[in-house]
């Protein structure tokens, strides 16, 4: 038999993907299981959007532009200038989802045996694009203790060698939920500007700052034009994950022109969906005013219903909508599976997402969850009494 | 200003990109351009397909499954049934268009500095997804005299080294509308078995075989279930190319197990346009027969009035919608930008796609051009006598 690539051997699991089939398998046993490990919003996609879908007047689907129609990009140029982040439609690539803005992104300015530094724990994805890329991710911890703020520009510092072309944050984060602050932000910024770095910021959480606190996006400060570049999408923001429309936004021409080259390789992003993303940026204030309305409270719920679990450490979710726990337990791949296999009350139980998938470093995080709260605040209580009964019992074997 | 990737740099352009500004340019100078050089179908998408879409009933846009949805992959596997392909849903991995079908195969078979042998002239994206892989692309040249049939297999052979990982051909071909026999394929077959390689056979163009002739697909085969990777889109099928569905079919379960993990890292392809593909699955047959007769007739005229023009050798496409043309010229790139900046009849001129970008090896090819016959006869016949007197004019020059 003909042999894979050393490469694709290498590629990442999913970390929540060795549990499904125990998940699948509770679910045959009649189990019902609650979902606290996907970042899949149950909150309804403005009708807007899927509308502008139902009303589609065309004879052939066709191509769109590689970059993404004129039009979207005209009017994404417009929502970025309301969030103070000024530029213009040709700053633009409208991507298949924020996955290929990173994919285009990463090819675009590192090479193989090039390194990315990543404050971790951090979305487990950006591993996969790294090895799909051939690209080495160097973690810096961030502590639960400080809500995984920004750790010390000392320890960037320490990193920074010669094979060291870029920085990646997800602002506000996946899994942690933390918010940087304009003095995070600014650091950053005089971090790769000193050390010539590329800063890539994954914003596709920028809605979803709670607590009167304020997105800073990197492209809103001075002088970093050639390093940054914003990855977004409309998955979270719109609640249309299925959509798989994303972009890259920098004001580096080099950086667009060869990100062009990848993008010309696919030919286009998806032509049914930028119709309803761009249907979906005329959705009213309103629909965001009440859908973080609803995520803040879902949050304040969780977060008052896990600091009653004795052992429990949490770290305070500003943005986002997912939160990083401590459990007083070795090893939450083993508690997650068991909870899935042996753990019910009145035949429910919860799936969570084991945090040692988000970390790069071995060995950390592995007595760390994140619960994604997607869902509405009945069936949240419900399952934080699941997981505490469960923490419980399995503390007891 | 940071620097950009060495392979971001060597991503190759598009073949036809850089002619662009001067077919803007001549549509701004109110010249209308009449293209030859794309393969955006005019055919109608089957109004089942978008009534599919029209009609959602849904709240949530969601992610679909990494692999595609089972409903869409499971009648996948009936309609690969009816074509003699016997595979089960759990053989396909749906994708972001054909496109991202070749990515992740390339990444699952090869590392960088591999090797993938391609009959050349070839689609040119080919060579994009191997410079993203860091993968080298080893062409054996097919000639135009035969219709670019299957170079003599001796040819490979001397091309097989210890990098050599796959063979990779399009069968029916874009740009050479060739469509290889069961002689052909079984040839490759007995190839690839004998070096232990994989096979990857880009069949997206199925349906459009013509002259009677049947297509046969490498998945059809016995005994390289191991070695055969198809690579499908619903793009010119159903001609709708702006949906970006396409998929994996393979029966080597480490294949699909490895290209699954590339998927992950995207979390799935596009919902909407897997509700499309699905319905589309339900074309009747008419469609398919209504749409060979009319590409069919315009092959034929497209042909014969080619055929009139002196100096002018055709290779006679016997599937998909492309024709390669070797012209009594030196330089087709300096020919076609010449049509479009300095040529027309009556306000009206053609834009054609210089066939030097399908070709790896250099100097090759550089007096073809192809010609994509997705327009009425009527426009046909009028491109072909603005490009017989183009060339006349061209050649006095």
């Amino acid at each position: 038999m003909p042999q894979l690539s050393t490469k694709g051997l290498k590629m990442p699991a999913s970390p929540i993907r060795k549990l499904v089939p125990y998940a699948e398998a509770a679910k045959k046993r009649g189990i019902k299981v609650i979902h606290l490990n996907i970042g899949q919003p149950d909150i309804k996609t403005p009708k807007i959007a899927l509308d502008a879908v139902r009303n589609i007047d065309m004879e052939v689907l066709e191509y769109s532009r590689t970059e993404g129609s004129d039009a979207y990009r005209e009017k994404l140029a417009a929502y970025y200038s309301k969030h103070n982040i000024h530029v213009s439609a040709n700053d633009i690539i409208v991507t298949t989802g924020g996955s290929e803005a990173l994919s285009f992104t990463m090819g675009t300015i590192l090479d193989e045996g090039d390194e990315i530094i990543i404050p971790e724990p951090f979305y487990a994805n950006y591993n996969g694009f790294a090895t799909a890329n051939g690209v080495s991710v160097v973690p810096i911890v961030s502590s639960i203790e400080s809500n995984f703020s920004l750790p010390p520009i000392s320890e960037f510092e320490k990193c920074i060698g010669p094979k060291t072309k870029a920085i990646l944050i997800c602002n506000p984060g996946n899994p942690t939920g933390y918010l940087y602050n304009h003095d995070e932000i600014k650091q950053l910024v005089a971090l790769v500007k000193k050390h010539d770095l590329f800063l890539v910021a994954d914003e596709v959480y920028r809605e979803f700052a709670y607590d009167n606190k304020k997105h800073h996006s990197i492209l809103s400060e001075n002088g970093i034009e050639a390093n940054a570049i914003v990855i977004d999408s409309v998955s979270k923001r719109y609640s249309m994950c299925g959509a798989r429309i994303g972009c890259i936004v920098t004001k580096n021409k080099d950086v667009i022109q060869t990100a062009m080259k990848f993008a010309q390789a696919r030919l286009s992003p998806p032509t049914l969906a930028q119709i309803a993303s761009e249907a979906a940026l005329e959705t009213p204030q309103k629909y965001f005013d009440d859908v973080i309305k609803e995520y803040v409270s879902r949050r304040n719920v969780l977060v008052e219903e896990l600091e009653k679990i004795e052992g429990v450490k949490i770290a305070r979710p500003s943005g986002a909508f997912y939160c990083v726990a401590e459990l007083p337990i070795k090893d939450s791949d083993d508690f997650a599976q068991w909870l899935l296999e042996h753990f019910a009350i009145e035949n429910e139980t919860v799936m969570v997402a084991p945090a040692g998938g988000f970390y790069a470093t071995p060995g950390i995080g592995t007595n760390q969850i994140r619960i994604a709260y997607v869902l509405e605040k009945k069936q949240l209580i419900k399952a934080v009494h699941i997981l505490k009964e469960g923490l419980h019992q399995y503390l007891k074997k």
